[in-house]
């Protein structure tokens, strides 16, 4: 490729960056794409992959794989630790410079422990492939260990699945498990009942998926119920070890004894976004995003814009949500505005088309918002089901996930469960 | 389940030990079965594991599933460390004891670096799930960090493959990597061409495959070598580090530059075959296995049988394999000298049936003897194909499997290329 084309660097490849990337199919301009992991991962469907219900190849794909066709990018797998706006150039963990024209900075967001760091190896969360493994193989290992304990508090500990947090990714976790102990289990231990697992959801607020309207919150907490898990609102955690967590709730405090705990309470933007902000003179939010301009720059310099879970930005008083499909549009907007810019045309401002959201709970249940309709039940679950097939990306992919949701849904058998002691990934 | 009846306790989840469960089913025993992990593995499909063509899951089923109608048998999750024959107990890593009346052992084999424990790290073996993913890992690693490498010689390491060891898994290992390197990354990549990459597979003796009559080794090295694979025999590994293999080849030293090392060159048996035969005052072979009695039986030890690849036997003359078919003839057999001991009947010899036995190479590049007749090539590999999907267990494995090798047939891709940074799992 001719050097003298502009540089045009991507710093991650989830939603956002790999849709820039896309959407610069047969622009003049160089584009580098550069991302920690080889993959592009479907997160909405990350918790099947804790809960066993799929192959971690299933719902990710090799970046440069997806882009080969598409002669314009180069893919890297690069740790992106510094970012010189004045020198227009990033800076790699193993010492390497990039340098570049225009800069989309897609970065995402990994959970927070809201300063309690103590808490991430006993409360796992749930961001990478590497996160789904460890909380399988933790949570399989519990129903093992409790199968071999002759210490019936032990085997209670053992027995106790916590699930800090009401959003999305808790509430899966919560119905996920409760389906595992009471339908995929029972039958194969001798000295255990699974389905006597007792799975609690915690959420500090007064609802669940709280960005949702209240009646389908109240439906959600019905349907988990309905599953069999407990679910405490105005549950706030105030710590977590290895033997259990400490709960505050209508000021008083108790203490539940548990080896399972998961983490779904909160997430902060990748530290490149404080690094932005702090390089820009803008302070970031309290979620650590980078607040942007509306055409998705960063405040002073139109050359770099921000995208996707990083970026906090509102529309029509509206906040942007932290979404797959919101990521897709900003990243496809971006690419729109840099390709103006070449053309030395003004940028336009970024809206956002929200076509509704899914939430999942488990066989038969779900909720969704969609053209401002509302579901709930069967009808959302099958609309979930259809969309996160559609969206998934890669014919064989589609097609596995769809066997694998179709035998699960036949006989409630998971195939993926399997690890080895102390597995990581 | 009532307590006067004989405990069984098997070893081991592998194809010997799971044969053993399920040919007791119905007998009036009581069997616990202990293994390392909670799967059973097919462990003849783990390099495509380790070479990204099929997900963990894909070979792998959890023992308790398999075997969760059997209501005889319990399966707990637990490391064996010592056995006390006297006692009849075994002692788990924990703490933990188990009593038992008949013994079972089949706790398999595992690399064997002839005490050179030093060239591990560098040089991993592929025995376990978490041995194929860091392997896969490894090597998909070493493309990526060539992409970004501007140093012509660091380059060339990256891009030189050496496997070690010209069996089964060597050859499998060799074959699969240049068709990745040929076929399936080519295109993707923008600094460097996959297709330039080195696979060399050094064997020590004079021929690859060995355990094969002379015509089908020889067949097995040009057809490695027409899919580019430099096949080096009489090649002796003295010596492996970070940078490099140093090899001895008639009687002058050379120095191989990679970063890509697999060993399949030494298996030794389960450290416990070492242990049972200082405890009932035997000598183990070569490679640590425990010479048995005709019957299985441990020397003096009729309660216990040790079978698999963990087992040393001759049958007239001829020393029995250590593959799966083997192993499962083994476990049925122990199980139903077991049975007759129950009976007060006397035990009958092993004899092992050959079937027949394969190996594969490459896309339509294999070679075979089965009932004496002699395979190579496109026919040799549709009997591998065809024998590989009949035996593995689970409808659902069988059908995910065959659609991934018909999409890899006619794609060339793989779709289990995914991996993060130092990821181990």
């Amino acid at each position: 490729m001719a050097r003298d084309r502009p540089r045009v660097l991507i710093l991650g490849g989830g939603f956002g960056g790999l849709a820039a990337a896309k959407a610069l199919k047969g622009a003049a301009v160089d584009v580098t794409l550069i991302d920690r992991t080889n993959h592009h991962l479907f997160q909405p469907l990350l918790y099947q992959v804790a809960t066993a219900g799929l192959a971690a190849p299933s719902i990710a794909a090799p970046i440069r794989h997806i882009l080969r066709s598409q002669r314009n990018v180069t893919v890297l797998m690069g740790d992106v630790v510094d970012i010189d706006l004045a020198t227009r150039a990033v800076h790699l963990a193993d010492g390497d410079t990039l340098g570049y024209e225009h800069l989309i900075v897609a970065t995402g967001a990994t959970h927070s422990y809201f300063g309690r760091d103590e808490w991430a190896s006993h409360a796992p969360g749930l961001k990478t492939l590497a996160d789904a493994q460890g909380i399988r193989a933790r949570l399989l290992d519990a129903f093992e260990r409790a199968e071999r304990s002759n210490d019936p508090d032990e085997r209670a500990a053992l027995l106790r699945f916590v699930v800090i947090g009401g959003g999305p990714t808790g509430v899966e976790m919560a119905g996920t498990l409760a389906e595992i102990a009471r339908h995929t289990l029972p039958g194969e231990f001798r000295g255990i009942d699974p389905a006597s697992a007792e799975i609690l959801l915690l959420e500090g607020g007064t609802r669940v998926l709280a960005a949702y309207p209240e009646p389908l919150s109240d439906s959600a907490k019905s349907q988990l119920e309905s599953l069999g898990v407990r679910v405490r609102l105005g549950a706030k955690v105030v710590g977590i070890d290895a033997e259990g967590v400490e709960v505050e709730s209508d000021g008083a405090r108790t203490r539940l004894l548990t080896r399972n705990v998961v983490w779904g309470a909160g997430v902060e933007a990748s530290p490149l976004g404080a690094l932005l902000a702090k390089a820009s003179g803008i302070t970031p939010d309290r979620a650590g995003r980078v607040p942007v301009q509306a055409d998705l720059s960063l405040p002073g310099h139109p050359e770099v814009q921000v995208i996707g879970d990083l970026a906090a930005l509102s529309v029509e008083g509206q906040p942007v949500p932290g979404i797959a499909p919101a990521a897709k549009q900003m990243g496809q907007h971006a690419a729109k505005n840099l390709i103006a810019a070449l053309k030395a045309r003004v940028s336009t401002p970024f809206r956002y088309r929200d076509y509704g959201s899914m939430a999942t709970i488990g066989r038969h249940r779900a909720i969704g918002v969609i053209g401002g309709m509302r579901f709930t039940g069967l009808l959302a679950w099958w609309l979930w089901l259809f969309a996160h097939i559609v969206f998934l990306i890669g014919y064989r992919n589609r097609l596995v996930v769809l066997m694998d949701w179709a035998s699960q849904y036949w006989t409630m058998q998971r195939h993926a469960r399997v690890f080895s002691p102390h597995s990581k990934g």
